[in-house]
């Protein structure tokens, strides 16, 4: 995101600069060299430049009159810290000296972009659908070339590049209500899946149904804190009010029903409780939530009459041993009635447990017991937006329907799954183990997900020194291990913390080696930090 | 779109016997036919139910509390018309008896659904980037095979499984500026296009950033009338005031600047205009806008301090003699200052054009002269939802940078491309030419897109029939087109058009045999028509 370059304030000058250096330093990746000789002749003279400048147009779209809600809405995981990685990976290009070659970016749950592999049939079903041809090829195994087929007959014309029905192609909703019913034992109806590009956008879908000021009182949410950040920026895009439930660091960021009830009474002197959000596994927090707290939540959101929104995308990652991922859906449904006819909106994506397929953007929700004159609004509601990418529908069609025993792609898929997930699940011991054994650092377990969140004593130096410099204490100890080791991670203030205490967030994505070589490192600069500033 | 069946305001009883159906007629199309055998253990009598029905929980979202902005809007192309579509596809595949054999979907610019074939290059570029082992199959071309490898080497961990920036890749968006550098002669900076999934993804990103109440009053986008409703449905859901400027019919869908200044004096009562929007080549109205009349918009919207969004996805699209395309971004810049330092954000797509790939979500816009702290704000609001589809942008990619001459693509490319174009152009002509010789029907020349929007005298009994039926004419008269001859259309009033005036929107894209039987038909289903209602 070099494009903040330009984003000085002084814009006449900087734009007026930024097209002579335009010019001059565009380097044409394409070959279409010639275009760089278009001459751009109203600008000819330093002298005209000044005149130019003098008779702009002025912004009608100014600070003062943008969107507030844009204005206040933050996402830390794509925030400061990472548009000063992407300018330090640009120095270490151009040959920049660091004291170090490359930047590990730890800070986001991109699983290919740390060295993991995509699973052969997901790729292979990918290919065939795009390119319809590779069906006769003989060296495709018969289970793809069929599920490619199948996807294909679902696309109008045979062709993925056809629009589909808004929540997605009705082959595909099939196979995930049969996902869901295997996993949980439970019925689903595949009229209630709606697929979405990536579950950010079945949950701000979702999200968006519950606007709707009350007496003046603004709709409000519950979230985690810590939370994952994608809430806290659509509540602000929504001008919806965040109710903050802090989980319990001391006990495994475990979920509290008296802090449920102090955070919900405490919101509703200001606003109007409408929704609470569950992350489980959790993120950033990496906790499994048991079956009897789930229970709890779901009497506690019956008593309070909110809607429940389970964001349960690492359903997959689950590592520690006598951890279990239980569904809302299951827990609620076999809690009986009334409970099993609650609302919820359950969200499940390709981007994480063990494909990792971010870049393809699918994803989708469940939603159950509707009011169906709701569900018409929200199916409506999603129509202008024409349909979710089909590739993205294809992909998570591999992982909700995988190859089963006897069919050709069995064995490879099966190896392959393992693979990426009992990495993950030493990785996952490797990271709490090491920030646990860091003077000053604590870590809980990671059940699960992909991050852990490590709490931090900063000593008071470095508490001023942060004040100095205008920056959150952990941010600024962010950006000093950035700066030193090339390690990108995320500082807590971005997802929320008890005040008065510190934490991070790094994924537990590089690979072995480069995850042993980053943690050595980390080591090295926490012992430097409290060193310098004791 | 199916899913409605199930929405009767009767939803206590329909969902429980929605249970029994979805139980019985459940078939398994996935190979998990075990599944089927779940024991649902908790509905076991109809007593049971009956009494689980007594206690279930209320929906604590209803359409008294749902988002009044999603009540409101509405979205045509995919409205009740399409829905009975739907449900007649699938009333013929169990055999029931209609007057016609299949239904002809002209209500979408569903380009591949209608049987136009992708472009070669373009989905084996997709093909490799997706599965790279085909990088070594001899039977690709060398440029397909750069090409991919050049996309790749801008996908983090060379996977298009990983996020990339929020605005896209970059060297993705260097072709995107070196495109409109050949297109305009007009210099372009990469860091002003912003990719999205789809051109109606960009759309919404841009007018987010325009929802700001001024002293009580809503912010105002000047719209088309007709219109794309894209628009009015997003404007509706931003709870945004529509400020509808006519396009003139009896000059060809004109865009006169009294009938602006006339739509804005009126809107500064209410509201506070911000923004134009222009559909060039237009939708549903196919007109080409000429260079003069776009110097007159951009000296309104100057004048009124306007916004300009360009709609321009149909660029590709002009079939018309004596029609030309010129982009708003080189009339706004060959205009010299102030006009060329206006903000202008143009917006492209791959669903459209000649390369009709609608489910792959590609789309771009460009945004220039926008206040460097705005753009911040923008990138800032983009980043929460992560990324644009890789796939999307890689599709992107092989319209911006197409073969050139002597490359192995070149020719096969270039005879795809031109044979849908040509045949695109013959369509739109054989439309326009049938409706005009039809009794009581007007059609201006289709000079670019895909649409024809016909005007249509409808009988006074006809328009009497419908009003007993609780339906505008025009969906009236669609209804009825549709029960008796397949033929989906979408009717004026989706769109907007003078009181009093009936029209209905149809795409030119079903293939030539397939159009000429359903021009045909309609024919003959008018006239019949104006028989039973004179």
């Amino acid at each position: 995101m070099s494009s903040t370059r330009l984003l000085s304030p002084l814009h006449l000058s900087s734009y007026c600069n930024g097209f002579h250096l335009r010019q001059s330093s565009r380097t044409s990746l394409g070959r279409h060299k010639s275009t760089s000789s278009v001459r751009f002749s109203w600008f000819t003279s330093e002298k005209q430049i000044c005149r130019t400048m003098a008779s702009r147009a002025q912004p009608t779209l100014n600070l003062e009159n943008l969107n507030p809600c844009i204005k206040v809405m933050e996402y830390a995981v794509r925030g400061p810290l990472v548009t000063r990685a992407g300018e330090i990976e640009k120095e270490l290009e151009k040959g920049v000296k660091k004291p170090f070659n490359e930047v590990i970016k730890a800070n986001i749950g991109d699983c290919h972009a740390m060295g993991q592999k995509p699973i052969t049939f997901t790729r292979q079903v990918l290919a065939l659908v795009t390119y319809p041809k590779l069906l006769d090829d003989p060296s495709y195994p018969e289970d793809v070339k069929q599920r490619a087929k199948t996807i294909l007959s679902g696309c109008r014309g045979g062709s993925v590049g056809s629009y589909t029905d808004s929540p997605g192609i009705e082959v595909i909703r099939r196979h995930v209500a049969e996902y869901i019913e295997r996993r949980d034992g439970i019925p689903s109806d595949w009229q209630n899946i709606i697929i979405s590009a990536g579950a950010s956008d079945a949950i701000k879908n979702v999200l968006k149904l519950l606007i709707c000021n009350v007496n003046g009182k603004k709709p409000g949410v519950m979230i985690p804190i810590p939370q994952y950040p994608l809430y806290s920026a659509s509540l602000a895009e929504f001008d919806m009010h965040q109710i903050g439930y802090y989980l319990d660091e001391s006990r495994n960021w475990g979920l509290g029903i008296a802090e449920l009830q102090r955070s919900i009474d405490e919101a509703r002197k200001v606003s109007n409780p409408r929704a609470i959000v569950l992350i489980n596994p959790g993120n950033p927090t990496g906790q499994v939530l048991s079956r009897e707290n789930i229970e709890e939540i779901i009497k506690f959101a019956y008593k309070e009459k909110l809607f429940l929104l389970a964001d349960e995308v690492y359903q997959d990652n689950v590592y520690a041993e006598g951890s279990k991922f239980y569904s809302f859906k299951k827990v609620l449904i076999e809690m009986g009635e009334p409970y099993s006819s609650m609302e919820l909106a359950s969200f499940m994506s390709c981007s994480k447990g063990y494909l990792g397929e971010c870049g393809l953007r699918g994803g989708y929700a469940e939603v159950i017991n509707l009011d169906p004159a709701v569900k018409a609004m929200y199916l409506k509601a999603i129509s202008a937006m024409l349909c979710p990418t089909v590739l993205g529908q294809a992909c998570l069609d591999t992982i909700m329907n995988i190859p089963t025993k006897g069919e050709p792609s069995y064995e490879l898929y099966m190896k392959e799954r393992t693979n990426v997930l009992s990495s993950l699940k030493l990785r996952a011991k490797m990271v709490a183990d090491t920030f646990n054994s860091i003077e000053g650092m604590s870590c809980n377990p990671v059940q699960g997900a992909m991050y852990a969140f490590p709490q931090m004593k900063l000593p008071e130096k470095a508490v001023e020194a942060a004040k100095k410099a205008g920056k959150q204490p952990d941010a600024f100890y962010a950006f000093e291990l950035l700066e030193s080791t090339g390690i990108c991670i995320v500082p807590g203030s971005g997802f929320g913390q008890q005040p008065g205490t510190y934490h991070f967030r790094t994924t537990i994505l590089p690979q072995p080696d480069k995850l042993k070589a980053m943690l050595d490192k980390f080591t090295e600069f926490h012992t430097g930090f409290l060193k310098k500033y004791k």
